[in-house]
């Protein structure tokens, strides 16, 4: 070893060997990169638009026909209320949109609700965020990849029963995808995403036109109507709001451009405020026209055929090419919606496992510089949703989007409180927070109102929606929350206290080793244990061999070996009338450790036999490791493996 | 310790509490047994009768129809062939219980077809008689408790659907109940046997009165017929040898008392031959019985009804309380069959285990005297096959029976060489093998000659069983055999290289450890790594920290804090760019292995934290258990792992 300055440490570079991974790794999910290639690339408006109108445009696919579903309860009369709901949803997009016009501004390193609600708000509430987002990413892969499939078997009715698998397939696939690592790569989203946006809103528009010549007609042979009831309600205030409820997954999306801020060319947030205008805008029109044409065409929510198909089929009088393509691009684009879920939940759970609030090995990337972990614990959640709820989006629909206006209503409020912090602060004064910098703003009042009406507009649909759905499936997610929550605290509480327990603040050392009392467990007299002999003779003058005897006889012919191999150590043998090797030599440890001094050590070694090849290690029993298990709560008490290789 | 004799070991008993097992696991199998309740208890004649009488007679309950599922391919004009099939069945159970009369003579200590070709026949014939016997026990399971399953489901019409579940219902429960180990109590089955066998007498006998009387009858609302080809083909001597293949299951079963000698009373021999010969005429009354009335009552082979269930209530004239008892015990006799093969399948595997052919845990009694794991891989591969083939006796019967035929042949043939032997051993010579003693035998020859015609009589089926039936399913087992003997073969190898490289005969000492090279691995400068450093100082005076950088800003904050805590231990400090922790440390440890010398080790000190509770092991990465992995394979390197706990 050179000699080197105190300050810098001793960097030993490994060789090229050392890269991990093993070849069926590589091949699927690619080479290994090392740290320095993780770099930034970012993106203009037009492609932001982009990259971030699958989640949110996405959501245009089902969200009329999730009203539609509640409406029918009341009959096919009832329908029509379609479009008024549809306005109503809109009205409060536009509310929620310029309440968080003001979180891009104030946020230009990323403002998500879990970090708005922290620092403005506290932990708890955090958590909260942070639950609440968490299930909502994975209900976004479950309802966009159900919704995808759906309008897959839309087109292709031989596919229904199939649809299980084929959206178990696509996750997967989209789960290997990520796990490869996505690079931001513009074009890549901006093709398809420009592509879909064309088709719908020429699908709207020739709907709109036709539909104005009063051409259009209404739906031929229509599929089967789903509905949530056998009989026919009345059209209660209540169903009305259920309806309300089921649209607002219209809305589900709109927070990822406040969370991905960074990913856009300077001035960041200048340019995310921009695009998050123009996507409410498209969002609204793509909307209020499906919802409209549906109403006009008759179009009925039902399991065999999406509202979707039901309309390009009527406005292009038939299932030609151009209905086909606009299907597939809607299958794509929900797809595509998938896809930003697995970038979204594992960054956020890094975030959270970075707080201390979820396992630290999530902050892990794994070879693909991505975060692997979570990206499977992702797929694995979003696939058993799947397979629970028969790819049913009209299932999944009660768990959906109460996460999204959960975080909705706690970014608002913690922007609200913000403001009032900031008209409270001297002009001039800036107060560095954690992840945003606070100073006077003069318009802190009006700013502080529109958050707050964003809270609160935000806050009773959180409630409208889980009292509606609360039978449906929003209880789900009503307990799972609370239990996150303190999931998440109880981890926090672990990781604090083995902080300061590791902490050298009251550290005081403890006596030095002075001596070792060292225990050798041997199974037989053979070159594996003599190999343990010797290294325990190495630590200390003081060993004692022991034997657990499951057989008396055996013992004996031990004994009488021990005594020509042994070189002089005390063999002990442990009496097993249940035939256990471990619980035995457990209490012969446990109560050596009662006679310990301080100084001393017990030293437990075991002689481990390690086959050439690993799969040959089930015809050997795992002694070492059953006591290692069994040992380690064990204070004072040290194992060592001493491998004894054949080869 | 208190002195002792060099030649009487120090037995230390443990205390009580040092018995093993939790309570839930007490709960379902019971509490834990010592080893030296484990007792022998003989029987008499008429419980050995009952005893054995499970599984050999069990399946008249299913073999009658299996023949009928053959012949009805041509036609129901042909099941009238059943009768003189199962004439030849029985001519050639009476050639193989002449021939096991002389195994059971000559192995009083029981004659297990791979005792008897280990002994006479050498290693290969052995093996080949294991895998076939290990097969067939797990048939036993799957094909006993779905005929069962099929006698409820006769009776009990609606439970069809369900069969797959309740077959795998009593599986378990069977599974189970040999956990906790059954003592061989002869009353629990001597009751139901002699219910049974009383039943099933009074049925045919019944059946056979009211024949001669002329008001039988014929079997009214016939089930739908069974058949394996859709067009009615030729009655050719293939298809009627076919059939002879699948009645040949009524002679399972017979071997099981050559298996089991040493479960009867003095003189044991004598009465176990005694047994067989009473078991081979009931089984011959009641199987012929069972087919000639099937042929009078023109019952048909169904997968909703069974042959028994037709005849029962045909000849008792509906379905009335004697015919539910009849279907009742035949379904209770099935399931005592499956009980049968849960003993037989973990003695076999104990016994193939011991000589060193299969995995040696499989020696190891459970805490309840039994060979546990045995019987839990025969309950889960018996489950697997049930699921599989739908617990479906006809689908199964295609891979049953052909094992017990080739351990019949082997059986005979080694008998044939073993009256060889005799007749070549001069008078009053004795010769002493494994588990019999050899001696001359003056009717050598015409006992040679009956093994013989035994041996080519069973060999003769078991090519026909597997020509007839290969692509009906016999494939599977002609193909598993020989993989079983590879796999043996290769198990065999294995322990006898370790034994040879473990032996003491060759055995050199190496030199004593004179110096320790200490590695010790930190994650970071706290109280678990100064514990470690602790450790790693009173081995040795040559110690070296390492830690392994993932964030080059990090490195320079533990070094500095090592600079202050580290009593002056070098740290090295390991680059890891693909931010992996195992392969740096590998690569180090390897390149100072390269270094060093005889007499020295490399003893590397892996701090382990320990979290109070092991739920919370989660929340901690398994560093030391991986590097224990991977360092294992590497020669002179011990893993030391000093835990930390956290209280």
């Amino acid at each position: 070893m050179e000699l080197h300055d105190q300050n810098t440490p001793t960097v030993f570079h490994p060789p090229v060997n050392s890269r991990p991974g093993s070849s069926w790794r590589s091949l699927m999910i690619g080479r290994p990169l090392p740290t320095a290639d993780s770099g930034h690339q970012t993106i203009g408006k037009l492609v932001g638009l982009a990259v971030f109108a699958a989640d949110a445009l996405s959501s245009t696919a089902y969200a009329t026909q999730e009203i539609l579903v509640i409406l029918a309860a009341a009959g096919t009369a009832s329908l029509v209320n379609a479009f008024p709901i549809s306005v109503a949803i809109v009205v409060l997009m536009a509310i929620v949109i310029l309440s968080y016009e003001q979180t891009v501004d104030a946020y230009p390193s990323g403002g998500g609700a879990y970090v708005v609600a922290r620092e403005n708000l506290g932990d708890l509430p955090a958590q909260v965020a942070g639950a609440a987002l968490l299930t909502d990413y994975i209900l976004t892969v479950s309802v966009s990849v159900s919704s995808g499939v759906a309008q897959v078997v839309s087109a292709f009715p031989e596919l229904f029963r199939y649809r299980v698998e084929i959206a178990i397939g696509v996750v997967i696939l989209v789960m290997v995808v990520n796990l490869r690592g996505v690079r931001e790569s513009g074009m890549a989203f901006a093709i398809p995403a420009y592509l879909f946006l064309a088709a719908m809103l020429l699908t709207v528009a020739v709907g709109l036109v036709r539909s104005l010549f009063g051409n259009l007609g209404v739906v031929t042979d229509p599929p089967p109507l789903l509905t949530t009831s056998t009989t026919i309600q009345l059209l209660t205030p209540f169903l009305l709001l259920h309806a309300f409820s089921s649209g607002t997954s219209a809305m589900t999306g709109i927070e990822a451009i406040a969370n991905g801020i960074t990913a856009f060319k300077e001035p960041r947030s200048k340019n995310a405020g921009t695009v998050l205008i123009w996507m409410g805008g498209i969002l609204a029109i793509l909307f209020l026209g499906i919802s409209y044409l549906a109403g006009v065409t008759a179009a009925v929510p039902s399991e065999a055929e999406t509202v979707i198909s039901q309309l390009a089929r009527t406005v292009y009088s038939g299932e030609g090419v151009i209905y086909l393509v606009t299907i597939a691009l809607t299958a794509i684009i929900l797809f595509m919606a998938a896809n930003t879920a697995f970038a979204g939940f594992p960054r956020l759970g890094a975030i959270l496992a970075k707080d201390g609030f979820l396992p630290r090995q999530l902050t892990y990337r794994g070879s693909r510089l991505v975060f692997s972990r979570g990206i499977m614990a992702l797929g694995f959640i979003a696939s058993v949703l799947i397979i629970v709820f028969n790819a049913s989006v009209t299932a999944l629909i009660p768990l959906y989007a109460i996460g999204v206006f959960m975080s909705f209503t706690l970014s608002q409020l913690g922007m609200a409180h913000r403001w009032w912090k900031s008209g409270h602060l001297a002009p001039g004064v800036e107060s560095k927070e954690k992840s945003s910098v606070l100073r006077y703003d003069r318009h802190w009042l009006i700013k502080m109102v529109t958050n707050s009406i964003g809270a609160i507009a935000t806050g009773v649909v959180t409630l409208v929606f889980g009292i509606t759905k609360f039978p449906d499936g929003a209880w789900i997610i009503v307990l799972l929350i609370p239990l996150m929550v303190v999931w998440f605290t109880s981890i926090h509480h672990h990781y604090e206290k083995v902080a300061e327990q590791l902490s050298l603040k009251n550290y005081h050392p403890r006596p030095h080793v002075h001596r070792h009392r060292v225990v050798v467990l041997i199974s037989g007299v053979h070159a594996g244990s003599l190999e343990g002999l010797r290294y325990a003779k190495s630590l200390s003058i003081d060993v004692t061999a022991v034997y657990v005897c499951l057989d008396p006889e055996e013992a004996k012919t031990i004994q009488a070996k021990w005594n020509a191999w042994g070189e002089g150590v005390r063999l002990v043998v442990l009496d097993s009338p249940y035939r256990v090797l471990i619980e035995p030599l457990m209490d012969y440890i446990k109560d050596l450790g009662k006679i310990r001094q301080p100084d001393e050590l017990i030293t437990v070694v075991v002689p481990q036999f390690i086959p050439r090849h690993w799969w040959n290690g089930y015809l050997h029993s795992q002694t070492a490791f059953m006591l290692r298990m069994g040992l380690m709560l064990q204070p004072g008490v040290v194992i060592v493996e001493v491998p004894y290789q054949v080869d």
